[in-house]
């Protein structure tokens, strides 16, 4: 009698096509130019844990009935993360699946704590972040962008001001996704004490800049000392992970309104996904044990070298190329539809960007020159 | 000089540390007996796709700009739990991260058809809508639950009659989480029938069961044929996978109403989450391939007949325990907290369950009566 708990073997026909798809991944991991996940990762020490039906369900910081679960590297990742963030000492944090849940988080704390409010954003705001607030039935007002990317101050102390009588929401870009701007933090703050703002909340989104940021001299405001209150960082962005995972950040203060003690996990309903990934916590504590901080400095120099190359190289080809000093995106004229798509290159409306991550070396930049050149 | 893309080795402190973790799982990993996640897989021949940065961002059905993903393959494993759930030819469905996301993304669908309806749930429902129905600002009503763990009909009637002025949203449970209890479709149907209701939408929360139901002869109704509107299906339960996951499946044309155009990503975000983990269809395409639905047919009735053998041992020992006969959830009374934690029991009250996954046999059973015997 077989025994039911054994995999049988794929079929020939499944195997060639696993293969196949193996190949089309290897060929097109090396022209990722246009999408800020790192390619650069080995993971496979890690894989043996992949026997294991593990899942951080719950809150991090609590006890949980379910024992296979890696809550407490969890907890040594936020710690390291509330250090980069320079996070206040009471402070809460989770791995998230992704940037959409830890913006999503951050706004719904941010509801939560003034459900009249209403939130500001500018149009370079994220795409999913219209649909977090159609879900969430928050009120919201786009603010106009400046040429550069950020939120235009103008506008949004204009659009504060009529709706002075309720709680401003700002949802800020630390990296806008075309053009990697980092919002005002510090303008912002002058808008909010000049109009007597008392009453507010600030969620920075800082998917890819989360882990720039905290490694460039002189860079601008924008963590918990900018200040702002809750904030959302990518891992598989600029450390790299095979799937998609994130950080959130908030006050405990905050996240302790919206718990509720869950008998049945013996744990507090504090996140927003219940069951959660837990080698998403192990993948991201091993890059940063490995890594380390000091290598992510250098990481991050090392990119911005290669975005200045590709500022060079683009700019002698004519198509206006042009990035943030603290940002490794590099904003360029749109080119035709078949280099966009070899390249997997961003657009939108006229632009396009190619975003320096640690995979990218200056001789993508030059064979991405070569079919600019070939096909303007 | 040192190539930054290189991982250098983890310490020698961490190396130990990251073993200790491993043991630590594998003694656990013996001994889930109340949560139904499953332990029995093994997915090491697919480990070499970890070494890509796939993402699924964007609707599975169109073509991405970003190209490392495995749509092709969630589009097939979708079309497979279309036909296990007797889905409509017009369906849509993804793979999501969970069952939180399955279950926001079915109340969020009722809700864009239905905004001033109101969500009706027993008290049985897992502790996870709750929090669902507060972030998306959804008005609900909790109805009492009959002691096999089924909401109360007449209760949902009665409540249903005060508010006929606004269309019920009926969040089923397709297998409660203590009493594996399937709420009764054709009960609810001929409540809106009588009280000739017309607009109304049914979602099916079958994390668990949605994979047992389809294999079960004589199962209640509980699909598309029921008919509900749409179904979340649990990945890493059933079918078992490392990391959580999950099957979102709808009808097509309420989808429709909430789908956007995102130039950057060149797709639709149809998707609750924007980037989505490509392993999970992967794994779960693999399991469906290998094991196969007979192969699945024959899992859950092994399951059953454990089932049926820990009713026999706990009744025997004097436990009180039963459990309804499409499921492999056995109830029976809450042992003491020693026992609880070692076996990683689920509780609730009174009442505690084991669940008879693939990865529980007989000895397992033998051995909980004996704790249960010492420690009662």
């Amino acid at each position: 009698m077989p025994d039911d708990r054994t995999i049988p073997p794929l079929a020939e026909a499944d195997r060639k096509r696993l293969d196949d798809l193996y190949h089309s991944l290897q060929v097109e991991n090396g022209r990722i130019l246009g999408y800020p996940c790192n390619g650069a990762f080995d993971y496979s020490p890690l894989y043996r844990f992949l026997a294991f039906p593990a899942n951080n369900v719950g809150d991090p910081y609590l006890p949980s009935n379910y024992h296979l679960n890696t809550h407490e590297l969890e907890r040594e990742l936020i710690a390291t993360f509330a250090t980069l963030t320079h996070a206040p000492e009471a402070h809460w944090g989770y791995v998230t699946s992704g940037g959409t849940e830890g913006n999503m988080y951050g706004i719904f704390l941010a509801r939560e704590l003034y459900p009249e409010g209403i939130v500001y954003h500018s149009e370079d705001t994220h795409y999913s972040v219209n649909k977090i607030l159609r879900a969430l039935h928050v009120r919201n007002i786009m603010i106009r962008s400046r040429p550069d990317g950020t939120i235009d101050l103008e506008d949004l102390e204009e659009t504060i001001r009529i709706h002075r009588d309720v709680p401003p929401l700002i949802f800020a870009n630390v990296g806008t996704t075309m053009k990697g701007a980092v919002d005002d933090l510090a303008g912002i703050h002058r808008i909010l004490k000049r109009r007597a703002i008392q009453s507010y909340y600030i969620h920075a989104d800082a998917a890819l800049s989360g882990m720039i940021l905290p490694f460039v001299d002189g860079a601008p405001p924008w963590d918990f000392q900018a200040p702002v209150d809750s904030i959302s960082i990518s891992g598989h962005k600029m450390i790299g992970c095979p799937f998609p995972c994130g950080v959130a950040l908030a006050r405990k203060a905050n996240v302790e309104r919206i718990a509720r003690r869950v008998e049945y996990i013996g744990s507090l309903d504090t996140t927003i996904a219940g069951s959660r990934n837990a080698f998403a916590p192990l993948f991201l504590w091993y890059a940063l044990k490995t890594v380390g901080l000091d290598g992510y400095r250098r990481r991050v120099r090392e990119c911005f070298g290669v975005a200045d190359y590709a500022v060079g190289r683009l700019t002698a080809a004519g198509c206006h190329a042009w990035r943030h000093p603290y940002s490794n995106t590099v904003v360029f004229d749109r080119p035709a539809e078949a280099v966009v798509r070899k390249w997997q290159l961003a657009v939108n409306d006229g632009i396009a960007h190619l975003i320096a991550m640690p995979h990218v070396t200056r001789a993508h930049v030059d064979q991405l020159v070569v079919d600019l050149r070939e096909r303007p």
